[in-house]
């Protein structure tokens, strides 16, 4: 199977007719489908599959079976709520092809070269992102994990026991790190700061989630007086714009890109306003400061209106810096390659905690992701392979 | 049945076990269930039921089988979301307990007694309020009213198909319509403007419902630079806080309680943004005048941030001024009471265009309507009964 006929197996999967955006969330019937074609990509290579007690696929190229001191590659297969088709498929298959690129060249690696797909990289359905690479790695508490509910209510230890998995086993897995010597993932650049085809990352800025809760007292449209009203609909306005002009003043990035409101009736002053901030910037006061900031606007407004306000942390990331040694490397098996920083976090941003970790940006020409827009042309997703099978073929040795 | 018992029998329909709000909504299980509740204490009582051609119900007291000149009493089944449990119930079982109060006392009416449940009076599934009353009385045309869709996209037409009313058939009934005299609606007071237990009602103010679309671009929340972003929430914060504004400037009200967002996830700036707007005033041109100007303030923040927005006229009901001669005969009868407007809209709104049409008001100690807090003390609810007792008894002759 070649690169363009991999991706075109997967474009259909979970892909909104009218809208063209993707629904591909964890454990949902399209992105089982995904994982079911991972195993089969894994399957007609003759590499060894893996599934870790966190729901994590590998896929292992190890011709001499030494199982260990392995070169990891891959990405995630789930998406944002009306996501794009790259924003990490395009890591994985980009894998499976420079793998085979190493076979025809006739390169046998010295070290094992392995391919994952992350589980939940994007935390749309239990709302933390990053959650398989995080449990692989200890940076989520199995207990907070098993607790997380989905927008139906369903615990995620209910949903992946439906899928053959024991809740109570899951949590950081040391021989499965032990057996991995470094890891680099392969993704679609998300904004317009990448003029060549492909590049490399030096950094993930801080970034983190926030929810706010605003609580008021439902009442009927038509006969309640302004005055009457404890309408927390208008605090959450208020709590927008503020996150706008706090990140203006920070030179932050804030969005506010999911609203849910109780009961939702056009005829019905709102009980409950719920809204999550995304936040992110250059360095870690910067975003603390905006967010405090926006939750100081939220109170002032909250306290105008007789509406209760609550806020939650839902994840933090520090920044992390990119091992320089790896980078190098990567860079030089490039023969150079422009460095920059990405607002996204990654798989790649969590397991830096315990390996070295260097990423590939692909380029983008809209700039734009997690929507339908987002792209990478032809020429360039092949120069990615390239990119990916240098780098692979210079890291695993042979 | 008495009183106790019909609302002891419909309150657990459609209740939300965890916030006490009532989700029936036109043509779902719960209405269903109300509608077969409706149907039993018709039977119960030998009056004679009816379903129009629209979905309406009717259960008609004509002890002489005259078939006209008949006092139509009644109100509504369906509920907004999370709404409570009085608004519309409260007038039909104190309509039943009417009829029951008029036989024990030996009453022998001259002209026909008849009890409506009208279909979807919220618009709470397919967006317009009180459209059995508005197909029944010709104030929607068949053509808008069969492509109505609710939230999932399904058509009214399809819907009622599957309840056996046939979609082509529907609309104004002059048949019916002949056959009443008048009409008069009990419900429960929405505001806290009634001190004593009935009041009768004097109008009903303007009051409509305004859909803004808000069309942006869908991006990644971490990697489009603020000045890259075309975000629809924003214009849509300015939105609401400029109607609350408005609604000050104009003594209107003006709600936002409504919104849906696409695609609704954390870390993606929406694509779109729909809001809808709930205003009323005391009079037209205060509620138009305030419309204009959230219009206004929508288009100029739209254009700050690149974002398109459409308004739409989803629906709009002048004053209303009921009955003069009814209304004082309704008073007259109950020995005088206090006089007031509503701000809400009833199917007695809707049928004042085609005949004399009253209301009675029940005591609402929260003031809350539309939210579970919704009430009326026990004492209250058999004051209504008697009032509309003596109001049918008077009207209805024998």
């Amino acid at each position: 199977m070649s690169f363009e006929e991999m991706w075109a197996a997967l474009l259909p999967v979970g892909r909104d007719a009218g809208t063209g955006g993707y629904h591909r969330f964890a454990w949902t019937p399209p992105e089982l489908e995904c994982r079911a074609w991972f195993l089969d990509e894994a399957r007609r290579r003759d590499l060894a599959v893996e599934r870790d007690r966190n729901g994590n696929l590998f896929a292992w190229w190890d011709p001499d079976g030494t199982r260990g001191g392995a070169v990891l590659t891959g990405s995630h297969l789930d998406s944002v709520p009306g996501g794009g088709a790259f924003d990490g498929p395009l890591g994985i298959v980009s894998a499976f092809a420079a793998v085979d690129l190493l076979r025809e060249r006739g390169v046998r690696p010295a070290r094992p070269i392995g391919i994952a797909a992350f589980a939940e990289e994007e935390g749309a359905r239990f709302g933390v992102a990053c959650l398989g690479s995080r449990l692989l790695t200890g940076a989520i508490s199995p207990e907070r994990a098993r607790g997380l509910r989905d927008r139906d209510g369903r615990a995620f230890a209910d949903v992946i026991a439906e899928h053959d998995l024991d809740p109570a086993l899951i949590g950081p897995d040391e021989d499965l790190l032990g057996r991995v010597s470094c890891y680099v993932e392969l993704h679609v650049e998300q904004g317009r700061a990448l003029a060549e085809p492909v590049g490399v990352a030096s950094a993930i800025v801080p970034h983190g989630r926030w929810r706010f809760g605003f609580a008021g007292e439902g009442n009927h449209a038509g006969t309640t007086l302004l005055e009457d009203r404890r309408d927390p609909m208008l605090p959450f306005a208020r709590m927008v714009l503020a996150a706008r002009e706090a990140a203006g003043r920070h030179g932050t990035l804030t969005t506010v890109g999911r609203v849910e409101v109780v009961p939702n009736g056009v005829n019905a002053i709102p009980s409950e306003v719920t809204a999550w901030l995304d936040g992110r910037g250059p360095a870690d006061d910067a975003v603390r400061r905006t967010v405090a900031e926006v939750h100081e606007a939220a109170r002032d407004a909250a306290r105008e209106h007789g509406v209760a306000v609550e806020l939650a942390e839902e994840s933090y990331s520090p920044v992390v810096d990119f091992d320089t040694a790896l980078r190098d490397r990567v860079a030089a098996a490039l023969g150079g390659a422009p460095v920059l920083p990405t607002g996204a976090g990654h798989d790649a941003g969590i397991l830096a905690a315990r390996l070295p970790t260097a990423m590939l940006f692909v380029r983008n020409p809209t700039g734009v992701s997690h929507a339908p827009e987002e792209h990478a042309e032809p020429a360039d997703r092949l120069a990615g392979v390239e990119a990916l099978t240098a780098v692979l073929g210079d890291l695993a040795g042979g």
